[in-house]
């Protein structure tokens, strides 16, 4: 493989006729009743409409060549309305197959019996081609049109997760963990130079893979500090500096335990924020996952250099020590932020679950910060979808539907056999109502289509 | 309709080889890897037997009229197992299409926006119909095989909540919910006197409709002091000592509002605990739903009492304030405890949610509460389990597979299509791993078949 499918774009535009909600800035919800909404061949969004006459339909549909009889010409019944796609921020999808595993464990022993050795198995291509499809599969199923992936060690396997994610058409940045210490023999980098030589490989790879970045991007991914020394942060700023259009993740204060050991190996930081500035790894690029035990100079650090928090209550509120992000406060100083499931460490798999864990955290925050009011519904779709987009620096591409963007988008159905046991509708819910029982209780079987730059890639049952 | 349907019983007895788990007390999983497990005719259990050798199985499906090609005997493959059915300990059915809605805001302000105007819809008999069959079906298509329902005021559609319990299969502690006061004009039950004759007129109907509770149980429902007035609580009081046979259900030290009205209503108490008790409501049939604030007073009079628990994990996290129920304490006193989904103050349905939500609000707990260790996942299966059988005083009848005991159970798959996105089972999980992973990952996907007195009652899709 050496150049993304489809490059071509769209056999015919696609046009959505009925309600379309997404988010035009955090605190701005734009629901449109009876909007008009064209997408380009080229998966661009061509036209945006609202209350749109009937006359007019048919003349805008003109003129892209369809008309109400075209095979991509959808109406919206009630109950269904398009949302943008859902951007996971934060992913390791070598632990796809352990969701749910050791969750009784504190982050260093549940890392160490639970999923390195978990990970170590994708030293084999096979199984890491056969569980990567599992897992992109999996997660464009759940709507997630964006991945912030951390893979394994493995060059190789993380390689195999850039061509799925291309072959199967979903977004993603995609990263080899670097790791060169406190890991177990059978799974850690053998050697600074090594974990270096490894990622400039596997991105040189990706760049001839995507060219354009129309799909996949490489990202820097020093799994934590814990785990790499000073030669692979080194190596790493080096490599940030020399791509300066290649984002960057890491974890960041995400448990006490975790920071202590931190503190242990670079005494010479006050913080981890200091820490992972020196290197040349906290810019506008970074996207730090957690980032719970945060103090005043954290915030101000975050904050002044544009930094990207991946909130991800899921595993917050489940692995090690209950921890509850200061969500609130992240939305108040416009810090970016938006959601992760941190499958496997997060149980879930699903952005929607992950919604509702963040209201269930927001609420939790409030009983020692009265201030902190809890999230509302509207500001938990802000997070998984144009939040997300601006952590993973990608808002001027997606994360909502202005004209010129790319259509990445879900197709909800609130209603119907799909719809199931999930989300139900009644005859005087408003939309509002609906958008907001769809946020609490819905799941991946209301998510009927998913398009990314307007290709449909929700794979039927 | 007057009487029970498929008095009768099965065609035939039914026969299971594998995977078999259950609890023997609150510490105590079985796990059994190679059972054979037979029910009768009668729905009840015949024969457990531990690693059964083949010469054995065949003997003992002989004895039974059974054989290895009999339709009813199935063999478990890997990655399934039989659990005991769900118990969902506290239920509002008429708030099953209202889930979802109104999470922002604080109980009362709840109540009368979003929960009255709703349940008010159940004065329409054709309402209440379509709306309860779809209820009991979806409870039971999650695993829910029993289920202790709050109904709405009404007397006539909470005879059809019965009715249809009935029908479709599902065991259920059904109530006329009481409410006299604190409550809109359209919403109310007339008065004391009417609220306890609707309330006897329904007893009386629901024993005739199921004379020997085979299925369903009527239960006295007082919807909180704050809404049930002296009287009422006087009349349902005696209720309770006519009819010594008959649960009682209602809200306990739910939220500090809460708790701040009913003082002010009935100063001449100090606790809800002294409240119940003096209405003669507070015995060993009590279901207390929530216990969140319990002081040391109120602990020991609910394990003096031998009243149960319905811990709501769910709605706790996500309506109102954020409430941490003790429930380590409660293990730790071997105070009945069971969960309850509370659909729809919880957004979800499922208790599989709720095991989860359990297990994060126990973590929440030690936060300070170092002593009170998170629940374990066979715990969380426990509470599911038998411990809901335990809070419905229903133990002696269900929630595990001793012989003897009627056949309440969940075939789970975890692994086929069916099993979709959900738990994944990789080649070196222990039955352990496996059945973490269904706990902390799995959906109404994984529950392929549901029993209730060994009747099959889950609707194919």
């Amino acid at each position: 493989m050496s150049v993304v499918q489809n490059k071509q774009g769209l056999d015919a535009p696609l046009a959505f006729l009925g309600t379309i909600i997404h988010h035009l800035s955090p605190k701005q919800i734009e629901i449109i009743p009876k909007g008009l909404l064209i997408v380009g061949v080229n998966g661009k969004i061509a036209v945006v409409e609202k209350d749109v006459a009937d006359d007019k339909v048919d003349s805008l549909l003109s003129q892209h060549g369809l008309s109400r009889h075209s095979p991509t010409f959808t109406v919206l019944e009630r109950g269904e309305f398009l949302i943008p796609g859902f951007i996971d921020t934060h992913n390791h999808a070598p632990q796809w197959t352990q969701r749910g595993l050791g969750r009784g464990k504190l982050i260093m022993e549940w890392l160490n019996k639970t999923t390195f050795p978990h990970e170590a198995k994708f030293q084999d291509p096979a199984y890491a081609r056969k569980t990567y499809a599992s897992c992109v599969d999996g997660f464009l199923k759940q709507g997630v049109t964006t991945a912030a992936y951390y893979g394994s060690l493995h060059g190789e396997a993380t390689k195999i997760l850039a061509e799925i994610c291309v072959q199967k058409g979903q977004r993603a940045l995609v990263g080899k963990c670097n790791m060169n210490r406190e890991a177990p023999d059978y799974y850690v980098d053998k050697s600074a130079a090594e974990s270096i030589a490894v990622t400039e490989d596997f991105i040189a790879y990706t760049r001839q893979l995507d060219p354009t970045q129309e799909l996949v991007t490489p990202i820097l991914t020093p799994r934590f500090a814990v785990a790499c020394d000073h030669d692979v942060l080194t190596g790493l700023g080096k490599l940030a500096e020399k791509n300066p259009d290649l984002p960057i993740q890491t974890h960041f204060n995400e448990t006490l335990q975790e920071m202590e050991i931190t503190k242990k190996l670079y005494p010479e930081f006050d913080s981890e924020a200091d820490l992972y500035e020196h290197f040349g790894l906290l810019n506008d690029r970074s996207i730090l996952a957690h980032c719970i035990y945060m103090d005043d100079y954290d915030m101000r650090r975050l904050k002044e250099l544009d930094c990207g928090v991946a909130h991800c209550p899921i595993s917050n509120t489940t692995s090690g020590v209950f921890g509850v992000a200061p969500v609130r406060e992240y939305l108040n100083q416009d810090i970016k932020v938006g959601l992760g499931t941190d499958s496997g460490g997060g149980f879930s798999s699903s952005i929607i679950d992950c919604m509702r864990q963040a209201f269930a955290v927001s609420k939790a925050r409030q009983l020692d910060h009265l201030q902190d009011k809890p999230l509302h519904f509207t500001e938990m779709l802000y997070l998984a979808t144009l939040g997300g987009a601006r952590v993973c620096s990608l808002d001027h591409k997606i994360g909502n539907f202005l004209v010129g963007k790319e259509f990445d988008a879900l197709e909800i159905h609130t209603v119907g056999d799909d719809a199931g046991i999930i989300t139900l509708v009644e005859d005087e819910d408003t939309t509002e109502d609906i958008l907001e029982k769809f946020v609490m209780s819905g799941d991946d079987r209301n998510v009927a289509k998913v398009f990314v730059k307007g290709r449909s890639v929700k794979k039927s049952k």
